[in-house]
């Protein structure tokens, strides 16, 4: 047990994160008290049965008062009109973060209502499952995972120091990144692939032709991986589309044009094109392997243990 | 230990699925000796080095000499120049068999060449992992699985029970379908997703403003379940997407409809469309996890074990 990073941390949103975050502050001290809430009446009770915080309070603007650091971790369009509310009761000194996966229209959102003194560090942890809510946290999620922080250039570096020991102690490596930067990295490496597994799982959905027992019954591995990513939270992921607008269209624009160039090659039997393209894939696996962002046990480990 | 439901097996081809069937064979004495023979002397000497099994050997015309069951394990593509040489030293009353991903293909390539009394039964497995090679194999691959059989319907009932045996006994369940709505079946659940995930790590490693790095630093959930498709072996798939090109054409010409669908919602910030297509991807998913096809737990169940 070591002292507190902060006296008083604010949860606004109990969904996987911030109940991982408590769960993780709560383990190990980081926190003097842990003050959460959330829009649903059904959320914050989940969230007092489960003991996530040490007080569980109706209102953004009840659960930000006196609080060193606050964390928006509701869905990213919440949180202009959520900003507009509770930054006025901010105390100097305090921090304002969020988790959000979208980076330029979070810091769009939030900064015009920052009162002065008050330390805005937006953050984005990599980490998630596919499951979503107050009951779905655990505290080990952020444990060897990246947190991307993207605060101004100007911020204090004493504040910002403060909220990297915090990722820190959950388990997580701290980056700083800009904000645009960010929201490109993350179109390519989060963003794309999701829509483009929601449209997979969406046309097997449609057809008429292949029964939905089959599709379910006989889902190989490649279609089983894109179910479990389209099983994410849909307002999340709505947000995220719609505040990442640009880099998303930019990346599925380069995504179609590649997957046009592969039919074509399928279709006029060009087998040496194919073959050239599967194994340079093949490399950047090693690369995220060798990164520690991944197993090599086969199937993520899956396979010996299915019942 | 039950009585061997064939006398001796060849394997033709020694992969991750040849040599997961040889250790599930030998594990429980469902053959009384097991053949194997590769085209790379390599293969041979790491098949001859694992003890794979009881002889690996030079040819694939002296594995299936005396076989009352022969197993074609090579990529698609080479099924039908294999199926020339072996077939003439078939004895009668013997099964022919294959494991390939594509199946009228196969049927196609066979049947010509196939001596009377001999048993055509081809077989796909739906299991595997992004590993290849004889050093891939495991005897529980095929435990809780289906292995799809598309036989003429005309087939010998006692031959086809006798194979059905021999899947069910290496933990697979089986069914049979004809071979073009197996094609279709599988263009949705597995070959078309491949070539979407070997298309969005393509478009990755080729983008110059995000760096490989940050790409492998950063490849959040989405991303990095596509680099494990993207990692499976390149000859087999090509063979796939050459041997199913209709139907997998097919299926992407619906993909890249619904896709551009998607991207006008994300181009004129329609949210609504976005949450109730989101939704209902979700729906298939729950089907999935209750078919038995998958885990609920999250993340795979991968995220506790992180190191």
């Amino acid at each position: 047990m070591s002292d507190p990073i902060y006296d008083r941390v604010a949860l606004i949103g109990l969904g996987l994160i911030a109940s991982s975050m408590a769960l993780a502050m709560r383990r190990d001290g980081l926190a003097g008290e842990i003050v959460g809430t959330a829009r649903s009446a059904e959320t914050r009770d989940t969230a007092r049965a489960l003991g996530l915080c040490d007080r569980v309070v109706d209102t953004a603007e009840a659960a930000v008062r006196g609080a060193d650091l606050v964390v928006l971790c509701t869905p990213v369009g919440a949180m202009g009109e959520l900003a507009a509310r509770i930054a006025p009761l901010l105390d100097p000194g305090a921090t304002l973060s969020d988790v959000g996966s979208v980076k330029r229209a979070v810091v769009d959102a939030l900064q015009p209502h920052l009162p002065a003194g008050v330390h805005l560090i937006p953050a984005h942890p990599l980490a998630g499952t596919e499951q979503s809510g107050p009951q779905a946290g655990f505290a080990e999620l952020f444990r060897n995972r990246w947190c991307l922080m993207t605060p101004a250039p100007d911020i204090d570096p004493t504040a910002l120091a403060r909220y990297r020991r915090l990722w820190d102690a959950m388990g997580a490596r701290t980056d700083l990144m800009d904000p645009d930067h960010h929201d490109l990295v993350l179109a390519v490496t989060s963003h794309a692939p999701h829509l483009i597994a929601y449209t997979m799982v969406g046309v097997a959905d449609d057809l008429r032709r292949v029964t939905d027992t089959e599709v379910i019954n006989y889902s190989a591995a490649g279609f089983r991986d894109f179910t479990r990513i389209a099983a994410s939270d849909p307002t999340m992921w709505r947000d995220v589309f719609l505040a990442n607008r640009d880099a998303t269209l930019d990346i599925l624009g380069r995504f179609t044009e590649e997957l046009f160039a592969l039919q074509r090659a399928i279709r006029t039997g060009d087998g040496e094109m194919l073959h050239d393209y599967f194994t340079r894939t093949r490399a950047i696996r090693r690369g995220i392997i060798e990164a520690g962002q991944d197993t090599a046990a086969p199937d993520f480990g899956r396979v010996p243990t299915v019942p």
